[in-house]
């Protein structure tokens, strides 16, 4: 146990790669805050201290050398890989801290995971805080969004430490308590999820405009660069006009065209659309998303079907102008399909799991240090004031509006693609669900009776209560189930 | 523990719902087989017997009796709803059979939970086999298709058994040891899989003809009874024709309009989505029909929604017998997909839990009894029968000849859908997918560029070995990375 006199620090952080590194340096260069910091090999913390000598450290060799330099109650963020070096630091930690201690989770763990461990440690008394950052490397040093779950008591000491971190956007931190348990690590994951969407629009935006005008990667970052000056202003299209700009230096090409068109991922995508599945929400625009990287990592398929015919008379462009504003009008509607489709899936996480997720403060808190900062959450936090009870974004005048105004170059651009052989998941997609959500009648109801023949599923009635049968077999009269199976 | 004297069936049923009647009926039908049945309440035992006494049923009223009531080695066929009744069940039969009998789970588990049955089981000595069992009540009744996993020696004693009452097409009994423990489970979960992406693209081509065509629902009947005489033969298109016929009695309306177009699902199709992304295999028609059916089950956001503005102009269809055969090419090439999808989820399991399935042989017994038999299956099975490394089935040389046929109508349907403002997420998105898969390029490098730009994820070259990373924010010289992460 840690003696009270050595206590100098207020935030400790353990794990000192890239992401914890700078976490710690940005703590430490905010007024108010000393720094503890440790690493499993001390070799690692040696070199933070030494190339970071103005954020005047207070290093740590051991467990109980790091609990014993924090000042009470004890505050931790573990900066490790997600996984099972996680459970070994809080087991770590746990076993060297006191009740009222607080010990906070800041990698991608699942919130699963982060609801169990939250549930284990609370019985020691010591508080366990699952918490998303995003932002990467860049944000983590100068100011992430910052997603924190756990208990409320723990926030009230945590709150201010990590809102003198947070990204900063009107005078406002990028940072507020989620809920309680797994709630932080929950809404990062949709984070995640949606920011796979808007990458991959992003992507068939730039791939349609290419091949349909024949601009350089050069011209079309003009384009994303354009964009941004307007609806669409976000980081993510911000750095894909810089990533478009980009020369290779040894050969002169543009270097999106020698990098490998194969996706990787790191699991929060898929997460997000296996929680949905469980949820019921269609998140088809994520998983369209998370489809695409799949797809484009399976090179002996790719290889075997590039001969498979695309479309015998080759589709052109009339107005390359035109259709650079359809394709970003396209590009907008299907965003904000997106955004609607995460929020859906954070409104019933929050339902399931039993958490008071204020969606509006969500929306602000992604403004800035986050990877799908934008302009557009704005206009989110602003329904959900207006209409706490918003049965979907994309229903809320603002976003109505939007898409109405988007909606026939919608139309053209997926319709385009579908014709000249471009593949564009994700703008087809959310344009299917447009359609399907605003339909006054689906087809759902001849699937329901395919159901009912093949397995005697049963069927509701538009005209009349209660759950039907047909007698399929029999003689084709239906019968009033008792109930549906 | 039985005494041998009273011994005298060769099969048991627990669980006399429809599904375990209906398959104890068939059992008993079949020549050489002695049938004895159980059920947790002896009433609905008491019924079976009144109500079937040609079966000769040998009914038993505790675990004890029905064990002794089979000869060794005892193989029973638990017929309950897949869940915690199942585990229940299986404690009670390990408790009375012994060493070398087999223990039967003909109900609908998700395959993680059959692996772990059987290993449990295995421990007793006794086998378990976890089984698919397709074809609904009349399939459990007349054949159904047959896909059980488990051990090899199991498989000796149960394999006369199951082929004496499945399905049987040109002769063979649509029945095949699929592979060990949980394989069977996996197999029917991605039949069911597949199911879902087939009843979607059927409900969309519905949907698609007759909002171009204005057919009623009787005229639309007939278009499927045709179309069931060419490739697309099979039991979901002959019974939505029936779906389609139908009048309600009382008022005279098609029964398809009075049918609340709400779809429900039972969870394999989930399961199929959940696995296949854990497995890295985009099955984004399966996914797409999985979300249709519960967007179709969200009547707040739809009410919401349906303000939501569709096309200004009217499109209409200048030719409906042009169209109609434009929409039977592209139902047929989109399921050329979704079956190309659910065949790549079974190689990808496979290869992952160590079961030698036969490709092949799985579509040959998915021709009869199940839901989703179809003519078609024939193509595959000559498909993997030719080559059995095929990566893709949609390249097999066939399938590449259908899908070259379609592709023109194929783009046509889509590009229609998405003007005309009428949902199709599962023709668009097995069009996009097949445009994926034999593009050249895919914009997934931008994806990369991106992801190495905010989050230093690295990215390969088309041009030399190695794993690189931009430094984006400093000089944007580009170094070698040691490893991706």
């Amino acid at each position: 146990m840690a003696s009270e006199s050595t206590a100098q620090a207020n935030i400790g952080v353990v794990g000192m790669a890239v992401m914890g590194s700078n976490l710690a340096r940005n703590l430490a260069s905010r007024e108010g805050n000393t720094v503890a910091i440790f690493n499993r090999s001390f070799e690692k913390t040696q070199t933070v201290l030494d190339e970071h000598p103005e954020a005047e450290f207070i290093p740590a060799s051991s467990y109980e050398e790091f609990a014993a330099s924090l000042s009470k109650p004890r505050t931790a963020i573990i900066m490790v890989q997600a996984g099972r070096g996680t459970d070994a630091v809080i087991d770590a930690l746990t076993s060297v801290f006191e009740p009222g201690d607080i010990i906070v989770d800041g990698g991608n763990a699942l919130f699963t995971d982060t609801i169990r461990r939250e549930k284990a440690v609370r019985e020691t008394g010591i508080n366990f805080v699952g918490t998303g950052i995003s932002g990467g490397e860049e944000g983590a040093l100068l100011g992430p969004s910052i997603m924190p779950g756990g208990s409320a008591e723990a926030y009230e000491t945590l709150g201010p430490i990590l809102s003198s971190i947070a990204a900063v956007v009107d005078g406002v931190p990028c940072v507020t308590h989620v809920g309680t348990d797994g709630a932080g690590h929950f809404v990062k994951m949709i984070h995640n999820g949606i920011e796979y969407a808007d990458m991959q629009l992003i992507a068939e935006a730039y791939d349609l405009i290419r091949r349909g005008t024949g601009y350089s990667p050069a011209q079309i970052a003009d384009v994303f660069t354009e964009w941004n000056k307007g609806e669409l202003e976000s980081y993510l299209i911000e750095i894909t006009a810089e990533v478009l700009k980009q020369v290779d230096a040894s050969t002169g090409t543009p270097l999106v065209d020698l990098i490998l068109d194969q996706a990787g991922s790191k699991g929060t995508g898929v997460w997000t659309v296996q929680n949905a599945l469980d949820l019921g929400i269609p998140v088809s625009g994520i998983a369209e998303a998370v489809f695409a990287r799949s797809l484009s990592s399976k090179p002996a398929q790719r290889a075997a079907a590039s001969a498979l015919p695309g479309p015998a008379e080759p589709w052109g462009v009339d107005n390359n102008e035109a259709f650079i504003e359809d394709v970003r009008r396209a590009l907008y509607a299907s965003k904000i399909v997106a955004y609607s489709q995460g929020f859906d899936a954070i409104v019933a996480g929050a339902e399931q799991y039993g958490w008071d997720i204020k969606k509006g403060d969500i929306a602000t808190i992604w403004r800035g240090g986050c990877i799908i900062r934008a302009q557009f959450l704005n206009r989110i936090t602003e329904a959900y004031a207006e209409d706490p009870g918003l049965v979907a974004l994309i229903t809320a005048p603002y976003f109505t509006a939007a898409v109405t105004g988007a909606q026939e170059s919608w139309r053209q651009v997926v319709a385009h693609a579908a014709k000249a052989g471009i593949p564009a998941p994700a703008f087809s997609s959310s344009l299917s669900y447009y359609d399907g959500l605003r339909a006054d009648r689906l087809p759902a109801a001849l699937v329901q009776g395919q159901r009912d023949f093949f397995g005697a599923h049963t069927y509701k009635r538009v005209d009349k209560e209660g759950t039907f049968h047909t007698l399929w077999s029999g003689d084709r009269s239906e019968i009033q189930a008792v109930d549906s199976h």
